[in-house]
């Protein structure tokens, strides 16, 4: 088409999906299912049914269905934040000199100030559906936190959040935003679970971690009547949910005639990057079309490029089930990366199947590169890109610059999945310079891995 | 027209508007003008070009010309961000069960976090285009600060931003975010200024004040070669810019044929509320249609409701022109509400003028009732809003709260200016119960008032 494209492309809320896209319909090989930790015998939907609502059961065991409409209630929620824009970035383009062109999906656009909501509010939706009185999760950075609260207060559903101490004493706006929302938040590890207290008998005054709060708040929901667990990143539910990104991402791009030639997105449990590249893998999948697609993870926790693909926990606490993932193992501490929503020790099964089976690429970024490359971009595009986030952008900048090169005039499209206000603390160490580069050692990592079950 | 109105209602950027509005062209009485603080004498065109850039000063003093055309290169800056969504608060009406309707004009989708960049880009546009070297300005609660570094950095112009002392030093992300876009900024009085340097020689210890930092970066600008001095507020100029924000309310809600019955906006120095209400006030005048209008300023800052209309000096040193505005004396001192954007001790003499003709109403709130109102509202509405914007949240639930007693279905427009991620102290102070309300007593508006020259 001939028609100028805008700097924004905003679908009209008619133009919106009307039904997630299920991308493991159309793998052949399809994701390895989730394990008993006890038995070791995949799980069945009445064993989940103590951890999930029941819908989301039907969600994360359906290998088959292509398509799950979406209701009503939360399609009239998603109008309050979505559609997302879908960015063409001409400056940034423009700053770069790069006959590339370059798109990106934005989501943060919402006050939790990320993707995160579109899996929030349907996870709370079917609790809600189902009669409950509340949910429970945990938080690292906070963004899901957040998310989570947002849906929870609109719904009238009780939210009780477990997020890793370090953030709750470091990151006090984030936490007051999620109480704003009327949440419940506990800094993790607690007294007020058996496995916090465990964990703090072991390790006092450890500051916590990822894997150990979504212990507790799995523990919280299953010894408390009404109440379930939800998840904002890896499961193979979220990414059906998050598929919204990739859905409206093209048909904004088809209006316009524009296919991509490279998709990239930051990959720490797969939400934002699954969601994102769903319907284009599907068509990768189907041999409709081909696509690059590109993971970027944090060089300081690097599932895919330096893990293995192999059944590990999904927690600390090893109360979860077992998934089959690249993982760098659960007992894998990552160093304190500013990315805190990419420190994840393993990856989603979905994704991590397709990688498996080359239909992914990875790459892994240094933090001091990924700031300089978010304070690039502020400057040109006028957002302030969240730390995971800006390792999306950094990739894509380096794939615009090899086609400066070559002279060839990709279509970039990348996932921009929020904003970095609360991520200030970050921002000011790498101004003053005083920000490291920490990669783990093949040691490390081999000492983790070697610490897992063998299945 | 009986199309269902979306929840968003997104023009395309080819609807945007191509020229601001100058709603003085249609006042007969027009607003005073500026006085030089020496002679007395209204200032020049060759007075204000020592402290404003050439374009700027032809419009600050055009009362005539009706529209003044948007520059290219602004309009493309503008496409970064906008158009900004007009709203159906749908929600909130449902929360409320009023049969009000009510709209809001949402301008925190920015990074500056607010409507302040639509001033900020034109006036570093025209310094930018003067071939000046920089800007220098002042900034309270950092919102204008902000917008004014990301303008700067866009068009690579050097940008000096004074802070308030106390905001500087309660603020640090404010401050790092302007870092990101490479502002050289300065807590607020310093001793970079003569007039930093008595301020500090008379008052030591002292936190600063809007009044103070306008001194001190006027200073800077007229002491620096190929430097002028910006403001974000209460000067015609920025009324002028912020009209964009009015067009395109109104063309949105021409698009599905309606019309607003009320008007709300908060006010400080009138930049939204001047901005919000222009075209419709200028149909007001013109006698082709009514509107109410309603200005809403916080208890502890009434210069509206409690202010007297006369001559005052913008600035507390006393270096700026003199201005005809509804004040509370330049020397007098707001207590510590939150809602920082809205604490200057006058009123943009064109909404001054409206109000002494009786164009426009005014009504004052108190800040814990503005912040329970701002918590409802982020509950239902998905927006975490700046406790200055709330202000006319609380005004606009309040007429929605009347036409449920009456049974009346009007039509409301409010503007959210912006998001409360930089004001979490103040909502933590709010949940924590500790919040006050205060409201100054007439002994000290009439002590401030009596220290004014008359003129």
């Amino acid at each position: 088409m001939s028609e100028k494209i805008p700097y924004k492309i905003y679908l009209s809320e008619n133009e919106m999906p009307k039904a997630w896209y299920n991308l493991r319909a159309d793998m052949k090989n399809k994701p390895a299912p989730l394990l008993n930790p006890g038995t070791r015998q995949p799980m069945t939907a009445a064993e989940l049914g103590g951890v999930f609502c029941d819908e989301l059961v039907k969600q994360e065991l359906d290998n088959d269905t292509p398509y799950f409409e979406i209701p009503t209630e939360i399609r009239d929620f998603y109008k309050m934040y979505r559609p997302s824009p879908l960015v063409r970035a001409y400056c940034l383009e423009e700053k770069l000199q790069t006959p590339a062109k370059i798109y990106y999906k934005f989501e943060g656009n919402n006050t939790s100030g990320s993707h995160k909501l579109n899996s929030a509010i349907a996870q709370a939706y079917y609790a809600k559906r189902q009669g409950l009185k509340g949910v429970t999760t945990e938080t690292g950075a906070g963004q899901w936190g957040t998310a989570l609260s947002m849906a929870c207060s609109y719904l009238g559903l009780d939210c009780k959040v477990y997020m890793v101490k370090c953030s709750y004493e470091q990151k006090p706006f984030r936490r007051e935003v999620m109480k704003v929302y009327g949440a419940d938040v506990t800094p993790s590890p607690s007294e007020t679970t058996q496995v916090g207290r465990k964990i703090l008998a072991e390790y006092p005054g450890t500051s916590g971690s990822l894997g150990c709060a979504i212990s507790e708040a799995v523990e919280a929901a299953t010894s408390t009547e009404g109440y379930r667990y939800v998840l904002g990143s890896v499961l193979n539910q979220v990414l059906l949910h998050q598929s919204i990104i990739g859905l409206e991402s093209k048909i904004a791009l088809d209006k316009y005639g524009v296919k991509p030639d490279i998709i990239i997105g930051c990959a720490g449990g797969g939400s934002n990057l699954g969601g994102l590249i769903s319907p284009f893998m599907g068509e990768k999948l189907r041999g409709e079309a081909d696509y690059r697609f590109i993971a970027v993870e944090p060089a300081s926790c690097p599932s895919f490029t330096r893990g293995e693909y192999r059944y590990d926990f999904c927690d600390t606490g090893m109360v979860c089930p077992l998934a089959k993932m690249y993982t760098l193992g659960s007992g894998f501490i990552p160093s304190a990366d500013h990315a805190g929503g990419l420190r994840f020790h393993g990856m989603s099964s979905v994704l991590s199947q397709l990688y498996a089976d080359g239909l992914l690429e990875a790459v892994s970024v240094k933090q001091t590169d990924v700031f300089q490359a978010a304070e690039d971009f502020a400057r040109v595009e006028g957002i302030l890109p969240a730390p995971e986030s800006s390792h999306a952008i950094l990739a894509a900048v380096n794939e615009a610059m090899k086609c400066k090169e070559t002279g060839e005039e990709k279509t970039i499209l990348f996932g921009l999945t929020g904003t970095g206000y609360f991520d200030l603390v970050a921002y000011e160490k790498f101004h003053q310079g005083v920000m490291k580069d920490t990669v783990p050692s093949d040691e490390d990592i081999a000492a983790a891995l070697a610490k897992l079950p063998v299945i």
